[in-house]
């Protein structure tokens, strides 16, 4: 399936039943978070982008993946996304370094999955 | 074996190697780790899920497996686990979903495993 | 006007400007913060403690000052404190110990100040 | 002189004793950090927002202040510094709540010293 | 083909490929990352070593398992590994602890795998 | 009195009344620490330089200016200063820069003080 059906498969059905479970704090987290990331003063794709290199600084592989996720399908280009990636790397250091590399080993699979550039919809639960 | 079992396998093994090794500063640190979670002014589950919530805004995978087996046997219920997954997240932000997500899907086969709560020995070399 | 006295102007006074500038994103994330630590399953002074424990493994200052007061108007004793403290440092290593200093001379100032336990009105705006 | 004047003196009173000591791997470390925020794929308003949200996450205060200063500079608006905020408080947490208050005070002192935006050179040893 | 090689493999296919992308920011940052290493007022053990600790503490699998294979390479024994462990464990706290069990783990590979010390070419792209 | 009066003050202060509080835990935590640093495989200097490396990667102040009291109480040079700084910006990124700059400006107070080096007592409590 790729890591990312493994990625997207596994992200649902936890989400699923995390948000089942009735506790609205967490619920209402959750909704925050989608919507820190909705076009506004800052285009959707720079939110994305931004993401991306919190993600990385903080080094939370599965936070990269979807930052690259969603990037892509709003465009970023692979300038864009190496741009990103230097700043996550002077800005973090050298542990930045293994998360760098997965990153772009998820980006081929990416690339190589949808080369015409299928969407991907928006953080479904 | 399941992740419960792997988990408990590799832990006990390497804790026993690394004790062996003869360093005293690991094997008193070790101890003092344990003594950490005994009951006191506070009780030893309110410590166990202290743990949890501590090793979740880590992001420290194998500890929150770890605090999630012993808080579980001290009598945790499922609405103690996501009050204290709800703190952890509004502290920790968005990065410590994907602790959550394989949080909630350890506490499943805990559960799966043994209905009836069988007690796991505490932290045994 | 002590510690206390000048973190708490402060706190007010920017939680003022920051929800008054109109972002709805960061108005209710101030509100779900609120919101987790209410008493549930787990009571008011376990999950201010819980958050204590998690601004020290953190190490935020300004989160540690403010669980402090907040646990204290609970109720919590100096027993609870200092097992806290333990094992905020057993989880954070030795990082922890400036902070830890931080914490119990600001617990000394509030002891001073109101030892009758004086309560501080939660997270006013 | 302000914190703006005082984080200014110290920071370029002390790069330029870092630089003067002749550590080469220091001394081209800063240079690839200045390069990195170059407008580029991504524009030099959009890098610094970046560095900036990595920055807060990171929660480190004079990275903040020397980030609000360069996005300032380069026109960014109170809108994206909060929408900045937004992500960074999501994907942070409540941690970066000191943070952020600390980071509204500097912007209100920058607004006040410079009302009509005047340019701060970027990164001068 | 053991943890040693799959991550020599690993590391050296994507560091060939993130090189190749053309980033020179990136590009200058790894050839950074080597020179820190060399031999200066401190010997390269030594630097391997507090690079060990270093990526202990920021709990990065990745680093570690490389200071590893570089520290043994440049003689360090099995008394100076457990000392530098033990200064993470300390400083770092008990979540470095899943990564001392790696860390011990990946060790022992590397001791059956070349008991006479076969060296490692130092980071090749 | 200057910072390293104030730091140390402080700290002696602070210490006590921890350790007088009577918590077994944070007592035998705070006599592990120290025990860390004793010369073994790893003679004293290289020991405190390594805490050195593992506090500005962690962006401890307080215990970085700790350990440079230790190091160059044991002898340390300012290239050997420079080489660990070296290593933890590379390690920690640009994040670890502010740091950096108050650990040079402490360190020049530390010169002023005494430039013939006088011995500071280890870790007194």
């Amino acid at each position: 399936m790729g890591k990312h059906g493994e990625f997207t498969r596994f992200r649902r059905k936890m989400n699923k039943k995390i948000l089942e479970q009735g506790n609205l704090g967490i619920k209402r987290f959750f909704a925050l978070d989608t919507q820190a990331y909705e076009p506004g003063a800052i285009d959707a794709r720079a939110k994305e982008l931004m993401g991306l290199a919190a993600s990385m600084v903080l080094r939370c592989d599965d936070c990269v993946t979807y930052h690259l996720i969603q990037a892509r399908d709003k465009g970023a280009t692979s300038e864009e996304f190496f741009e990103t990636f230097q700043i996550a790397l002077i800005v973090g250091g050298s542990i930045v370094i293994p998360h760098l590399r997965r990153a772009v080993d998820f980006l081929e699979e990416l690339d190589k999955k949808s080369p015409g550039g299928k969407k991907t919809p928006r953080r479904p639960v």
